[in-house]
């Protein structure tokens, strides 16, 4: 069988409502179709895929169109499972070119990017084989994913900014992953570099390794906005999320998966994963956010917009808009904060939501770095006379992040 | 016309004289000619240039010969802007050969590097055709830079120690380039990476980058003297100035542009823009030297010689000679410093023109950092009993620099 | 003359056992074959050793069959100096092939590595010459090294993990090494690249410079273990070791040669030359450990087992097992550290040997960092209320080291 050449717009919904309404059929949450990089050794094992394109929580009309696609070469696609992966073969291509017909000479620059990665697929099954180089993923459960192209996926929706950091279930990811070694963006089985090592380098041949993880770059993948910088690709991971015009400094910064910005942000330290910084904010060189799995309880840190975080200060809970952290001190959850009681007063009224009560006349309390978490306009420092850590209300201005208030 | 085949040495210096007394005529502060690399989609915009050979305040005999062999090529030197740039053409370089007749055979190894730059010029323009690959770039007045290859001239001074840092007008300059992804050296328009995207990822073609930025690395342009290390090319930006002997560590170290060394240095640690390090110093492992955009208010900082920042130390104050700053502590402009009367005598005694006035008999005066800003021989530190920050006079050796008394 | 052919491994045993009695011979420490990178401009330089397979105090049958292929070819191997280095030549390496006989079918996969690298060097020298590419080094004392070829083979002793850390004698090994530029895993020299800089420039064919250093990466020598992550190579310096199960991230983080991990290790921070961190453990993010040459007074510092250094936390003294110092301080040998009488007898009953005092009824004692050193179980921390370093003991388990109590 095969699927059936559209004639135009209309005849090509029509196509994919049938295909939508099929019994069992389910709306994909994301797709893609990426170019795989097989294991030397063993290539049944997916070491990276590479996606032109993802789609998240949209262009579902495409997505009837693959998976009947698929259908109709024959492959039997289990809606029942979380995710479902696939060779692309000729056949399937064929199948999607004829539904797109009244596409194909649409698709061009940033129209109907689907279609232009079929396309290309045509293009080139015309001058050689597929091979096994091309996958197509669906998922249509944000469960654990199961495979290495489901996790590309999720990691794709992250660093595009389809899907906000920590929305997406990566539980056992780094079970899926392989760990390999990294040669000018190719990932190489440690196994097969072991087995020639001695006749690579011996000839002279021996690869250029620039890391050794499961995940790839950043860079590797995505392309930033015209605004954004990343100084050194070794600094963010796949799977970080970058809002248009941050910038990463090489110095001691890093953003790992599953965190970033979502504005612009200046980045001279670290984001560990699961962090999430605001726009206008400033993590100095050699701050350290801390992550769900280095001292935080488990609790993921915010950082709000426009808040400050002096170089070489640790922050462990989060804080909201226009903070400062001093350069050098650390701010834990049990850390101890001393608040007198005029600023309290002050940082009560710039936080009308919060629990705090207001002092008494006492010259002091102490609250757990904890019972800050959160809050707008505070300045975090320690009095060089006598070692306190304190908090003041600081003289940064709180923007409100009008998506949120 | 075309510039004349000068015969000897005393024929080409009146060449000379009789270019530079033409009305208008201005010599060059500095000048060069590059290799271009222009946007893959707007070949009008530059997006690297890589001077062979950089002029600054030197060679005006040179400079007068290029400037007449573009005059008699047809093109109008216009000597009123601050700067002037354009194409290195064929005729060009055969007046610039007629006039360099003298020198063509001394041109060697470190002699008459500018008649090489021409000799090579001429050689390629024998066998292909020079396009738009090469720029000349003569700036008559410091002002802010308007062109990429000025900008590129600018970092080229700094960077090869022809003028101090700080001394070059550099403003705007992040706006004159362009941000783009480097590949192995090589600059990509991020806009031309999306047009290929899908077709590069498909093909398995798609470029490793190594960096998001509008300024290059100092190692792709660079080639320090034989005793510098630089053991992460990342960690050192284009138009950062290293003096030789230093060597800089992989860790959280960083030299930004228009930054760095005046003598051998270790450093581990960050040199933000604006600041300079002398001789013999260390900067430690992760410590942070604040930069003018990074709360010094403005104040550049420079750091002596001798000096010892310690890991993870935070300096906000410019330091003279022989201080240490200990691990772990932040001296900014605001800190209040505790000195005891004894060392506040000390270190008096060792900087006689410093406006401290000494203490009377209390245990304890209170100064802030920039009280203490510049001073040699100060040994910063937290008491670890109480946490007072205290100063008291180090025990490093004060070594002058002998430039500077 | 020409070594025999063995034909059987009785044969084989028989002969190695005629060469170990030969007058004057010495089993040697390490020894191995590598493929040498040379100097562009001095070809008598050794740049990079590069080792297919490194033996260090085991094969010595294989080393006495080579030492004889050496001598048979008309070498007169030198058993007096403390290490020998000479070229591969024909001749030799058929005096090796005869005499590896009866193992030249059975040397695959992991088995008679020695023997497969003069089958592959066999194959290469019937194609082409072998030229001066490749050296032969023996060590037969651990004296401070002669050779670039043996400073490599002591580093890949280390780097392997057949030497301990701090094992080996690397005395003046920064002075028999040179420093050169690195470009995709090749070294070149910097006077080479200067005297072809304005060419290489104006044809567009500067190489990409990666680092500059005398020290290559580890991953350009060494495949690490299968679950072992480098997330960028430019961290981890050739001469390190790293156990596996280590991951080093790319923020802060850095390893030095002659330093490293006997256990999986978590590595966020610096682990200074000469520092061992055990099993584990976890460097956070910035946290550094002084290294010989950076504030120990030359005691090298070791980390026990399941010791947790806080995110910019700075360790100058050893640590036990089941430590924490918390983010942001600094414990060095000078530090006063209070700890009150019941913490004391807590951290006493952790360390029954170490030779602490109890306190008496006074609330604290202060203890300098030097005492404090190689405890088990402490927690270092800042009490944020008045400034002062404590020392408590830990709530972390304190795992004991099985090789070591």
């Amino acid at each position: 069988m095969a699927l059936r050449i559209t004639i135009d717009e209309t005849d090509f919904k029509a196509l994919v409502q049938e295909i939508e309404s099929q019994e069992g059929y389910r709306k994909p949450i994301g797709f893609g179709i990426a170019r795989v990089d097989r294991g030397q050794l063993s290539p049944e094992k997916i070491l990276q895929a590479s996606f032109p394109v993802v789609n998240w929580n949209e262009n579902f009309g495409s997505a009837a169109i693959l998976i009947a696609a698929l259908q109709e070469s024959g492959v039997d696609v289990d809606f029942t499972s979380s995710e479902f992966v696939y060779d692309v073969k000729k056949k399937f291509v064929k199948n999607a070119m004829n539904a797109f017909t009244p596409y194909l000479n649409l698709a061009l620059g940033e129209a109907h990017k689907n279609v232009q990665v079929i396309k290309t697929l045509d293009w080139i099954a015309q001058t050689e084989k597929l091979k096994k180089d091309y996958r197509i993923v669906f998922i249509f459960e944000d469960d654990a994913p199961l495979s290495p192209e489901a996790v590309y996926l999720k990691l794709y929706a992250l660093s595009t900014g389809k899907a906000p950091i920590r929305s997406l279930n990566l539980s056992g990811a780094f079970g899926v992953l392989e760990n390999v070694a990294w040669s000018l963006g190719q990932p190489i089985e440690l196994e097969w570099l072991r087995m020639h090592e001695i006749e690579m380098k011996l000839l002279g041949e021996y690869p250029l390794i620039e890391s050794v993880d499961k995940f790839p770059r950043f860079l590797s993948h995505i392309i930033p906005a015209d605004n954004t910088r990343i100084l050194d690709a070794s600094k963010v991971r796949m799977g970080a999320q970058l809002h248009a015009g941050t910038t990463i400094m090489p110095g001691a910064s890093y953003v790992n998966f599953n965190a970033g910005t979502t504005g612009a942000v200046m980045v001279e330290g670290r984001i560990s994963s699961s962090v999430v910084v605001g726009k206008g904010s400033d993590v100095g060189g050699g701050a350290s956010i801390l992550g769900v799995l280095s001292g935080t309880n488990g609790n993921p840190v915010s950082i709000g917009e426009n808040t400050l975080l002096g170089a070489n200060s640790v922050t462990g809970i989060p804080l909201g808009n226009g903070c400062i952290v001093d350069a050098g001190i650390a701010i834990l959850e049990g850390t101890k904060v001393g608040v007198n009681a005029g600023e309290l007063a002050k940082i009560i009224e710039a936080n009308p939501k919060a629990k705090l009560k207001k002092a008494g006349k006492e010259e002091m309390v102490f609250l757990k770095g904890l019972e800050l978490a959160g809050l707008h306009g505070v300045h975090f420092r320690q009095n060089s006379m006598n070692g306190m850590i304190i908090a003041t209300r600081s003289k940064r201005e709180i923007k409100l992040n009008s998506e949120l208030h």
